[in-house]
């Protein structure tokens, strides 16, 4: 790539960045798109609506950008909880990370560079021809001292990441404790997950798990509930609300009765009665099955070993958490528990061995799912070039030499197949975490964040260093000590690629702020269903940290790993940075709510994330200078991975068991405040049935369902 | 190796293993050797001292095999506690996998191999020259069906193994509860220890540890002790022990003047009387020192961020354990407390960085360690090539003609350095593991126990493998695909070695029984010494786990790993544990008294070792499958390991944490227990000066040192 070439990327990806900010400005103001972009404060009753026409509306203004700037980090853990707050911290610690490092690369890393003459082509006044190959570390000459810069760079780096790491990783550890501290009494801080209950003759799993707690924790035991095998049940109520949508519809179909009119005869209108008068009776036999199945579980039959088990104060129920309950260590298992809204029902595996095979079988599917993703992307980037495509399948041969043809097929296509697939990924690698058997949403968003990470550092990362070159995969891999020259060999070979990556991801960057997706899909909505605006439809979505998470640490990758290589990559990435934090704050305050509050617990992948971008720099530096002739400067980089592997194994002491836990002094103070408190009671009323399967609710379609008492529930 | 050097080899080693034998029946029963081979049972004074010279004490009997085979299970409970029971079962676990693995390597795999005609040689007349690899796989025709009768053979021994291994754990779970439960109340389990106290000003360590615990656990907590530096007063207390041996010797000597006889003049004995006196003076100095260092450690000046916690109840410390202290996951560390008497005193090293740092140097130090330790093997193993020795050091060229000399150097000189320099690893690795900053002698040996193990394999086992063909061991590491290949040509290699490596063993085995060394030692010091029979010299041996463990693990992973590739083996393994189980089960009755009691924590080292053996085993046979040309049996092998690995893996769920914690269960139930026991006043009386380190007891040398009180603890 020469450098007129980027400057034209990075013109057009800018363009197209302000053009889609200045739309969303202008969308934003109609409106019919208050429910896409500003779902919380329609839901909050926050909106305000625009009373009438007015010009303004049609210009585009900055408005929004200010307003996503100002609220302080407060306001953010108020309307997006922890989550949130550290969210945004890896934008904030990014960009701290990438000035620091953006000022060392562009005024000492890339002039030396440039002024060496590896490449011969020191010649000052064409600088739109050059090659941006003239600003990597490629240009150095092989043996100069001038890379001992380079060396320094990375000792710079490591350093300063570091400590930014250890002060945001102290700084949210604080957080987290204060934030707990801060908290009403909330059921989840109450309770604990048991599984593994084991079943004695005689006695129902709730009257075993009544007589254990009240046996060995008499003084802190407060309820249970256990948990119920529901599929056929939940299987009955999807089936009657597809029924009554389709009831719905149908009633509600004459209303509008010009859709029929060319159709509108007689025999059309008896014909929908008979299917009224059918689907109703549907419905109420469905219903009645539903209240059938919802109190026939007051039988034990359906029980599974498995009880939420809610205590009267906080410590105790960490203490039982913590404690092995049983000789049997796969029995009276302890988990904690989720938020009550954040369990995840549907997906109650039961037993211990269960959960255990489909941990392996899901661990192995995903290396699957990541080498398959592998050679498909490798055979679709191979459609860039024709002369393969043809001699594969040679009856093409006469369409592809259309030009517009060949350039679609070469220039649009792979890009976008590699698109499309991997927007399935993500809910995959969720689909996976489901099946492990995680029973909560958070839980599940945490574990197919992981599985989402490998997958990008594997299949964007890896896959386009390693088919960049003709370097196979496995080869690296089973050969360990070449990991570091094979890595210095094609790693820089891809840095214009990744700057490319990196302008372009500006762009759609900014289609998040537009929402294209959700714009259309409420379009549709309002104009060809007949749907009504009090209508339960409307929900406001929220951010799934598993996809994005995992998409922006890519670019921390990238920095990272192209640092000492292509210093020219930093301001972009400085750019995307600055760009992401407006943008994900204006997101955050006004279209995603929280759906669960995981307490920042997103953080610590973070960090490793960043650890292990370090090491793959370090990893490439040492190969880097061995393969420029400077063997010393190779050795002198050998304990910046040791120090920094030290590092992070201190970190992991001394805040990894912050997140996981709370201590006994904090549990303590919290409890004794709430001694005091008089609502107290009140709560504890509530903690009876706050686990509680929503799908033993009585439903609410047909209007004689309210007849109906709730069903018996297994709590004392 | 010919059949019939294996047979001279099998015959000189019963002999030997007989003599030895009997020499040990002899000796036990002489009046004076008592204290060596049954210190236990004078220590007891349970020994029989015999009452007059008899003729039946000159004739070796068989009575002590009788004696060490009667006592049940329970009996070495009552005498070596549950480690002892633990290593028992490693000897009875590996009888029972060996008695199959005979069975069936040696009435199905010998003749199988044998009947091969790989190696062209059938001719059944001539037996006690026909090479020991007629016996091995290696006989087998290459791509021969026969070899699918090793395969069975391999997932056979796997089946059969997992299946002992899951019961033993279960056996020695279920005996280390029974044993908890039937303990009487003991100190350990009623404290913790304490780490990382954070200093506040102008308090000291004791008064926030009091005050910490008052204020977070006021229903459980008791008292605690806080650990002081006592590296100087330990310095001092050691001196004035070295002068008093010397003051004593000194003042014995003229009890026995014959000594001296030849230089009997009346100038030594006055020099005498001068020295007697300076020495008298020079102590009393010391020991007045030693006081006045036990009174001022009232001064906190020297008192360690460390204290011993102790609580009401068994449950309430577990509770404590478990759950983290401080906010600050590196102040109030908890760690379980070991026994009183097991507490390692001198090497209280303070900060969590410092033990941090240090585990560090010790892990890299025991790694240099097994490499320099390969080397010098290699260097030594070298010396068996007298050429290569000439050329070395070419004026012994003359020397080494003498037949005499080669033979001594090739044959007996190796060995005897390998024997001299592996009996200073233990103690090195003991060492080393103290370095570590582990606070009781029972951790520092499981950890030393730990570092023998790499030791053994990689020292032992894969420096002779890999030693014996010429490939390089880092070439094998850096290779992962090629290991199963390599394993399968160089470990066959050296079937004919290990076969007399174990048969050289049971000589070293019964070396054991006899106690050469302190046999000697108990000698000199009678005849050479003055040393009284009331001197507090007479200590009863401890069994060091850390070293005996090791080496008989090894013996399985040689039988698992050479099971399939030469049954040979096999019957002589078996011997092998036969000897050991009678002749440790006599030394752990009568010679060795317990030091601690982990409760069986060394099982699951063992469990992991046979492991790996079993995977060790998979890897020959995937490569040698290979090699053989069955490239079906080699793939059909391939889920054995993975197997092997998730049944490991459900093993460390379901019993692992037994033999990490006791449950709650029962913790209370045993709390319940004690609560109506009129003894346990007293015993928590005990408890507050149950974990004070022995260095603060008043010195008892010089007469005067009575009338001074024990200084002042800090405890509450």
């Amino acid at each position: 790539m020469i450098v007129s070439a980027l400057a034209t990327s990075v013109g057009i990806n800018l363009g197209l960045t302000v053009l889609l900010c200045a739309l969303y400005s202008v969308l934003r103001k109609q409106r019919g798109n208050l429910e896409v972009y500003a779902p919380r404060l329609v839901a909050d009753g926050r909106a305000r609506q625009p009373s009438q026409f007015n010009i303004e509306n049609l210009l585009p203004s900055t408005g929004w950008v200010r307003r996503a700037w100002d609220p302080s980090e407060d306001d953010l853990l108020g309307a997006s909880g922890l989550d949130g707050v550290v969210f945004m911290r890896i934008f904030i610690f990014s960009l701290r990370v990438f000035s620091v490092a953006a000022v060392v690369g562009i005024f000492i890393l890339l002039p030396v560079n440039y002024l060496g003459d590896q490449l011969r082509d020191i010649d000052f006044s064409d600088i739109p021809n050059k090659s941006l190959d003239l600003f990597t570390i490629s240009n150095v000459k092989d043996g100069s001292n001038r890379l001992w810069f380079h060396f320094s760079a990375a000792y710079l780096i490591t350093v300063i990441v570091c400590y930014l790491l250890y002060s945001e990783y102290k700084y949210l550890s604080s957080k987290r404790i204060a934030h707990f501290i801060a908290s009403k009494p909330l059921p989840h801080h109450f309770a604990i997950l048991v599984r593994g209950i084991p079943l004695r003759d005689g006695s129902s799993i709730s009257d075993t798990v009544e007589s254990f707690f009240m046996e060995y924790h008499p003084s802190t035991y407060l309820c249970h509930t256990v948990v119920h095998q529901t599929s056929k049940l939940r299987r009955l109520i999807t089936d009657s609300e597809n029924l009554y949508r389709r009831l719905t519809d149908l009633k509600s179909s004459p209303r509008t009765p010009e859709n029929h009119r060319n159709g509108g005869i007689l025999g059309l209108f008896a014909k929908k009665k008979d299917l009224l008068g059918s689907y109703e009776k549907k419905l109420e036999d469905l219903e009645e099955n539903v209240r059938v199945e919802q109190s026939d579980i007051s039988v034990t039959k359906e029980e599974i070993p498995a009880a939420f088990v809610c205590f009267k104060s906080r410590y105790g129920a960490a203490t039982a958490l913590k404690i092995q309950q049983s000789d049997n260590p796969i029995e009276w298992v302890t988990e904690e528990a989720p938020e009550p809204n954040d369990v995840y029902w549907p997906f109650f595996s039961t037993s211990f061995m269960q959960r255990w095979i489909s941990k392996l079988v899901v661990f192995v599917a995903s290396i699957f799912l990541i080498i398959i993703f592998l050679l498909v992307a490798a055979f679709v980037q191979g459609l860039t070039y024709l002369e393969q495509l043809e001699t594969w399948l040679p009856f093409l041969k006469d369409i592809l030499k259309i030009t517009v043809v060949s350039q679609i097929i070469t220039g649009y296509l792979p890009s976008l197949i590699l698109h499309v697939l991997s927007s399935y990924v993500p809910p995959i690698m969720k689909l996976f975490s489901t099946m492990q058997g995680y029973i909560a949403t958070s839980q599940i968003e945490k574990s197919a964040c992981d599985k989402m990470l490998w997958f990008v550092i594997w299949s964007i990362f890896f896959a386009n260093v390693l088919t960049g070159s003709a370097t196979s995969l496995l080869q690296i891999i089973l050969d360990p000590k070449e990991i570091p020259v094979r890595l210095a060999v094609v790693v820089p070979a891809q840095a214009s690629f990744f700057i490319a990556y990196v302008v372009t991801s500006w762009t759609s960057l900014s289609s998040e702020l537009t929402r294209t997706m959700a714009l259309i899909c409420n379009l549709i909505g309002k104009h060809c269903s007949c749907k009504s605006d009090e209508d339960d439809e409307f929900q406001i979505p929220s951010i799934s940290y598993h996809s994005e998470i995992p998409r922006i640490l890519l670019f921390g990758l990238l920095g990272l790993t192209y640092f000492i290589l292509a210093p020219l990559i930093l301001p972009f990435i400085l750019v995307f940075f600055c760009i992401g934090y407006i943008i994900y704050r204006n997101q955050l305050f006004n279209v995603y709510s929280p759906k669960y509050d995981t307490g920042g617990r997103f953080w610590p992948i973070v960090h490793n994330t960043t650890i292990f971008s370090l090491i793959l720099m370090h990893l490439v530096a040492i190969g880097i200078f061995g393969l420029k002739k400077v063997p010393l400067a190779s050795s002198l980089i050998l304990p910046l991975p040791v120090l920094t592997l030290l590092f992070n194994e201190y970190c992991r002491k001394r805040f990894l068991p912050i997140f996981e836990a709370y201590s006994a002094e904090t549990l303590i103070k919290k409890d004794r405040a709430d001694q005091n408190d008089p609502t107290m009671g009140e709560f504890f009323d509530k903690l009876v049935t706050a686990y509680r399967d929503p799908i033993w609710m009585p439903i609410r379609h047909s209007p004689f369902s309210n007849e109906h008492n709730s069903p018996l529930l297994h709590s004392s």
